[in-house]
């Protein structure tokens, strides 16, 4: 039996164009002669689709387009396809997040996803009903257990998160081979993790598993692919390329009697930096923009956003803005006209003194002679923020933002200053991670210039500030946020890690306190296991680590 | 049997403070003799807690409040409170969400919520395991059932959302008194949709009901209380009043015996009003700011809010900024001042020319010889955004945001320039309904000037300008809107309503597209059924009724 693998990038909602995409690939299936092709979940409407959930008109929309597919398919092959379905009962949710298995241009048989993800960015419950039933669909002679993505990451720890293992019911029913339908996004940590669930399936059930994941970035969700083909004793017969659509056959006999693991790299500063490259790719390319634009500082940060905008979007596609004021060091222009050689991407240098000036004659009136203060840092942040919009709005530019995590956590930026943007490109890529990214880029030859790296990160809003006046050592930073946002430890528990308590508390503070900032930062792009966004929702108002 | 309900405004996280307030009104019970004193759900922590539910140190710190409450009880009242407590069982999530029993200074026994609202703004599934095992409580001769809030809301509609009516599980037990702790957020229709549900399940179950609800915003959810204490033939003995803090205390026989329904008046327009009111107030409070600063254009939107404000914060504490361009007419100033001196409250003029003529002077080298557009519009309005952040920086002053739902729905504002704020106090009410409201506010007295209600609206950022130059007329705009936002309605159902096919498509695609505006605001105040925030969660790259 030949089974397939179509690893496409879908766009919400685009029914037109998800079709298009997916017809081709069962043409593909049709010429190699294939029997059945799997997609990934959701694949017709896009993952995830959110609310639009809710509308009639886009689940008939998705519908239709089954109904097409299930015609191209006809009786030359077999596809397995991603899609909301109605559930026919009136109790419960009105949807299903369903596997239709399509023989013979029919729908032959529906799988509903059992397990509903809802914790961090997922919000499934929502939307679907559960699936309490469990049955396998028979092809040509074997017997398929059909699964939807989370069904099978259920594999036995000391805290289930759910009641029920769809594997293991299914596994009763003695089925020949073990289909995973996903939609399963980056994180730096993902793709290891879903070679090790795959493999606990396999063995413990002693099935070959054919696991479908989509690929590209959905706004903030980047979905790396990594399709996994894997026979029951656990050997990777294939692991699809990350960030990359991919449509891959393979005959059933040759994955049960592989032998070898063939597993690709997954050296976490490596996947972060092609999420990034994926990330702000997709979200230009699906929103038909070409064109990015950035305030280049001089730092670390819009130095890599700047880098990765060219590797997405072409040199020649990203204008970097360099705009100092009276603050600035001379090297901050100086090591970023370095950098702009070294990629031959254009630039503009508009300084903003000028108007500061202005703006400090006409509020001075109103200032009661207080000293310069915040007010005045974030004015310039601010002006510079008005400069990239306006030329954005001229020009049809998106905004890239150039926050990074730890700033991000702490509350180190100014509202409509630098927090601007269209998409924050490093907004879930602490400091510290920032320079491995950065090195990673430098590995064979110096692309960012050493002396943005070897420098003390400074905002230059002020004679001679640095980050270290305000904001803990990056390192120390870095580390009790890790804590306290990815492993969501409390105050006692990092204690218990050797941290000063004064100093978390001071941190924690920060953290909760700068909610209100977070709330109206960009879409950041998502490649931790808890990015700030739609996986973090935490009160604006509230006093819990306070006082 | 004497039992009372404490209808409070905790603060989430603020464990002293809502402790100390807890404390409080066991004591007026103790005071009054009563037998049972019921507080709302969650009430130990606030509600919503969101995220902070994943932190073991939160879990201990609610823990800890209920020890202490039950301490402070003792053998002198019952009490009935809400708050996590933790899953004993392995399997599910670790958290339940439960209405603690205490008798004599003991947990005596715990209820936990079976019905887990997920949806709109709700997310209790990504916290909590549902009950699935229902038993009664008995007090003093009398037989308790104890729900959470959902819990009796599935009263046998057409299309149940759950698979299971709590409410009917704990009947067969034969209970006395149905018991109901509740953090039901406000919006327009709920009251009366409350009252409906409370009555449904007094009546049908043949039941006294006790409905305790908490009160006070929490951000943008505003809880507007009106606990409600109603007899088996569905008479309301009492509904607390709305938006404010009340412990009642009644004699379950006068309760029974209670031949007239006292029922407090439900107007919409007054309730969306105090509801607003009530929202500003607790956000400052809360917060700990006193200040509030907004632009005053001259138009309805900031007339509305600065009269919102003064009856939130106090005439003093409230600064307008009047704003004017080289495009601002004459009546946007003195219309503003005649608002300004019904209310006696201060304000500053300060013009945006100066600023507005610097900043062209130095992108015009830059912006390629193209003509005036909405970059020059959006700069204006960005300046006006600087100026009110500036003076916010500067005196610690919150920024109020004036902009309503149907400039946030179609993205008719300026990113960084009007849509800067820490709050959004309009922005889930209609263009059509901030004028009922101003006209309520006006009812007795004209208080804001007759002119900002009858001109035509206008953002004065090009000469001549109307909002109606680029927006359907908004009589149009906001039936469409409601049916697409509220209702969700797809195209299709729209079009049978009798609304142009081409207008649809225009204000569909307007509402789609400017997701990432949205993405970027302030919290919004939430007084409808479906409000722009938390309770919308829609892809910002997408390419739904696009095409």
């Amino acid at each position: 039996m030949k089974i397939g693998l179509a690893q496409l990038n879908y766009m919400i909602g685009d029914f037109n164009g998800n079709f298009e995409k997916m017809k081709s690939a069962i043409e593909k299936g049709i010429a190699a002669n294939a029997d059945l092709l799997l997609f990934s979940e959701l694949s017709v409407c896009g993952y995830p689709p959110r609310d639009f959930l809710e509308f009639h008109h886009f689940i008939n929309e998705c519908e239709n387009v089954i109904h097409k597919l299930a015609a191209v398919a006809g009786n030359k092959i077999a596809i397995i396809v991603g899609a909301p379905s109605k559930n026919p009962t009136k109790h419960g949710k009105d949807l299903y997040n369903s596997a239709y298995f399509i023989e013979d241009g029919k729908v032959k048989f529906l799988s509903h996803k059992a397990l509903l993800p809802t914790y961090d960015v997922f919000d499934e419950y929502r939307y679907f009903e559960p699936n309490k039933e469990f049955n396998l669909v028979e092809f040509k002679g074997k017997k398929l257990a059909i699964t939807v993505c989370e069904d099978i990451w259920d594999t036995g720890e000391t805290n289930p998160l759910y009641r029920i293992n769809p594997v293991a019911e299914l596994a009763k029913l003695q089925p020949d081979i073990l289909i995973n339908l996903s939609a399963s996004p980056f994180n730096y940590k993902q793709a290891a993790k879903r070679i090790d669930v795959v493999r606990r399936n396999a063995m413990q059930f002693n099935l070959p598993v054919f696991y479908c994941n989509c690929v590209g970035a959905q706004t903030e969700l980047i979905f790396d692919g990594g399709s996994v083909v894997m026979n029951a004793k656990g050997r990777v017969f294939k692991e699809l390329d990350y960030f990359q659509e991919e449509v891959f056959f393979c005959e059933l006999e040759d994955v049960e009697q592989n032998e070898i693991n063939h597993e690709l790299d997954k050296n976490p500063t490596k996947l972060i930096h092609d999420a990034l490259v994926c990330g702000v790719q997709n979200y230009f390319q699906k929103l038909g923009f070409k064109k990015a634009i950035l305030g280049l500082s001089g730092g670390v940060d819009s130095a890599l956003v700047l880098v990765l905008a060219v590797r997405a979007l072409g040199k020649e596609n990203v204008l970097s803005v360099l705009m100092p004021s009276q603050f600035s060091t001379s090297h901050s222009v100086d090591d970023s006209l370095r950098l702009l050689e070294n990629l031959d991407s254009p630039h503009k240098i508009i300084p903003i003194k000028e108007v500061f000036d202005v703006y400090d004659k006409i509020l001075q009136p109103h200032f009661e002679n207080k000293p310069f203060d915040v007010t005045e840092e974030n004015l310039q942040a601010r002006i510079r923020g008005n400069y990239l919009m306006a030329l954005s709005n001229k020009f049809g530019y998106i905004l890239l933002n150039t926050t990074n995590k730890s700033e991000a956590a702490v509350g180190y930026g100014t509202l409509y200053g630098d927090m601007c943007g269209g998409l924050a490109v490093l907004a879930d890529v602490y400091k510290t991670q920032i320079y491995e990214v950065c090195n990673y880029i430098n590995k064979d030859e110096e692309i960012i210039p050493t002396h943005i790296l070897t420098k003390a990160p400074s905002a230059e809003l002020r004679p001679g500030q640095k980050d270290s006046d305000s904001l803990p050592d990056y390192d120390v930073l870095d580390k009790v946020l890790l804590e306290y946002i990815e492993h969501h430890q409390g105050p006692d528990e990092i204690e218990q890690l050797g941290f000063d308590e004064k100093l978390i508390t001071r941190i924690l503070r920060m953290v909760n306190r700068n909610e209100f900032k977070r709330h109206q930062t960009p879409p950041i792009l998502r490649v931790s296991p808890k990015a700030f966004g739609s996986g973090r929702r935490l009160p604006i108002v509230g006093k819990y680590l306070e006082s």
